[in-house]
């Protein structure tokens, strides 16, 4: 059965088998997402796990690489999440615009595009390769909220 | 007796009975305020005080939670100063869009929302708790210019 | 000979006889540069050489504040490669609305704004003292992709 919020990118969640975390609660003084004009700008959000827990460490110490990897890629799942709760469909955002990967880093780490990577890959596949890639940064924090391995904000562009 | 420019805002600003700083002056090649399309963008402020000085050291270390939220709180002033002095009233803000608040913290820091909220409550206050608050991130810095404690950028519409 | 592509900010950078680097190639999953309605956002960039390597180290230890705003300065003709390539022609920009500085720096470090300024003059001396300045925010990172000194991302206004 399919619904009215079902377009490609809602399919495309659906194929790759991943489960969204529950819309992340703002821990502080902000809105998860605020719609200007046409930009649809999401809060730095963390690596919220279904069950409600927090992918946390530095990366470089705690977490390796592609653990790092992994926990940008569940930042992603939590901002789709978010997304979903904001707009009703992930098929409301016409492309990613920008994203602001943080990394919860040693001093001595230097692979930060790889670990938001993780993050970027799951847009790709949603939006897909045009549309589903923005410019990006992706640097290196002293510390994060919660001690969480990464933080991402986003911008996106209504359909 | 009232002026042109009192509206709910500035009102709203008089009643919490705070002084705002003298608007901060560059101390680099950039400008305060930029106002692009209906956006207005003010570049990342510090916690200047009515009299000059700077709320500096690092939170974790030289200042507690609550004083690291007190700095943010003085960055917010800070901000306002400089949209009065580019705009020439609160009252021409529709609503807060953008925080990014960036904490000269300790690595082991992790509670970066509860100081940013120091900046976002007070924006909750002039613009009320739907148009004052908008999305935000709020994350830990290796090193701030002159060892502030806390710089804050922000991103808001005009009315 | 003059070209099509020649106003006012391609003169300006031929007159300041600086070589721009090519084009730097996306070293993860993003754009180098996207454009949404007027506004160009341009990914954060690195202190590429004409040669292809990386201005690399921590200022404070490696470089002083000098060779750091030298990588700065490298770093913003890393973007105005980025906007040629994107754009066919500087002239193309309107103005600079807004630079994010982020400086790998010791934590002990504290002029951020002065290494920074070394993309912001360029800045400046391509499109004018006005259109070639904006806002702006300067801060020290724990570390950087491929420990690059300076990472810098942009947003322009098209002319």
């Amino acid at each position: 059965m399919t619904t009215m919020n079902e377009g490609p990118a809602t399919r495309a969640l659906a194929g790759l088998g991943l489960v969204l975390p529950p819309p992340p609660v703002p821990k502080g003084v902000y809105k998860p997402v605020v719609i200007v004009e046409r930009m649809v700008l999401v809060s730095g959000h963390g690596p919220l796990l279904p069950d409600g827990r927090l992918i946390k460490g530095r990366v470089g110490r705690d977490l390796d690489e592609q653990a790092g990897k992994e926990a940008a890629r569940q930042v992603g799942l939590a901002i789709l999440a978010t997304l979903v709760a904001g707009l009703g469909s992930l098929d409301r955002i016409g492309r990613v615009v920008k994203v602001l990967g943080m990394v919860n880093a040693t001093p001595d780490f230097t692979r930060h595009p790889a670990v938001i990577n993780g993050c970027s890959e799951l847009f790709a596949a949603v939006w897909g390769t045009d549309r589903g890639i923005g410019v990006r940064s992706a640097v290196g924090m002293a510390c994060l909220p919660d001690d969480i391995a990464v933080e991402i904000e986003a911008a996106f562009e209504l359909a």
